[in-house]
């Protein structure tokens, strides 16, 4: 083999492994959002936002790393806490563009009823969008709205249904 | 290091590196029927398949992409996503044998309901089948049931446990 | 390229594609429990664990492989799987160290109604430790409590929120 063919060969593998790597990543910050408002870990909540970070939804819109922490130490959330509340997210479909990323998916709130059972509280359709900083992938954008019926949610939906970046060879 | 010795790895992990990037790219379809059809996106929701593909459940069978067009502009479905409605694929056994595939999962329907909540609609035991095209991986067989106690949802669950094909060294 | 170069390439390109491929294997294990369950396989479920794995909820403590393969047995998981269950786990947060790794999710469990409908019975936070064997990855330790607003369940979940371990470079 010579060594142009090796090295393109190696750079391929590298390339195209670094775009699993950020998937996993990727899931791995989607997936620690419920555990952190679940237990209301504010700081833990906060940390996976950039500083310019916004969460919107039907319900409130947080601004940064402080709105966030705000929200997770809130009165409602602590009251949801108390209750007993699961969010959890839907497996996302991602795409990843250089050190940018976005990703869809469903998410769902199931609280914990008096009568020991449970009931799903929002089921919401979700847009992210993520950076890659020195730390990491953080969330720089979700938009989460409750799936009713209104074009909102579908919207959000839609993107799913975008063509994958063309990353690969 | 040999040529061959440097050929025999460069050859194992690309192997490797195409078994994981076809789950993923199977992850990315299973996720994208939901999306499509709860937001009516018929044309998206019939390009997932190939031209000879079936989609049997409890409720209906379909056939190809026309089949499944028809099903999402129907009257039925259009009902359901202007009331609000959710299918979330649950995280699927993936099992790869060249340019065929099959994956065994657990799916739910959430509809929303006039009160302002949720009530879980279906949930259901699926195999999925999948043909390696021009343009990547298309569904070629879709089977759902709803778990309800009788024997063909768990017909379908089954298959999560059988042994995955030896590709890996 | 010199000899020296090559090999760190090669060698790193091994090891983090070993790494994402034991995610997917625990991605695997954790998905073959509920299918297991509810179809009432029990020696399915009871080859997940190793001989020392323990299942500890606030439900019950099974020891080994036999007592997981006595809970499918019983009769009230046989009267669960007649009803129509689904044990549905979460996407979940998986650290790997060597031969170690251990996992954070939710998981809900689906019981069908006599209306034609699902009730959510469960909806638990878990962690999970898997230990790699000659066969593959096996079950340690699952530890699953409900979400019900006691801190058992918020205990495990803030695992999900510990960071990865330094394995990549």
């Amino acid at each position: 083999m010579d060594d142009t063919e090796l090295h393109e060969r190696l750079a391929n593998l590298e390339e195209r492994l670094r775009l699993l790597e950020d998937r996993e990543d990727i899931r791995r910050l989607i997936c620690s959002w419920g555990p952190a408002c679940d237990i209301g870990n504010s700081e833990a909540a906060a940390a996976l936002w950039t500083d310019d970070g916004v969460l919107v939804s039907d319900m409130s819109r947080l601004e940064g790393p402080a709105g966030v922490r705000a929200m997770v130490e809130s009165d409602g959330q602590q009251a949801l806490i108390r209750q007993g509340c699961a969010h959890v997210q839907g497996l996302p479909v991602i795409n990843v563009t250089g050190d940018d990323a976005v990703a869809t998916n469903y998410s769902s709130v199931f609280l914990h009823t008096e009568d020991g059972g449970y009931e799903t509280w929002r089921v919401s359709g979700n847009n992210w969008a993520f950076r890659r900083t020195a730390g990491g992938w953080r969330v720089t954008r979700r938009t989460a709205y409750a799936i009713n019926g209104e074009s909102e949610a579908r919207d959000l939906l839609a993107r799913a249904l975008e063509p994958e970046p063309s990353s690969r060879s």
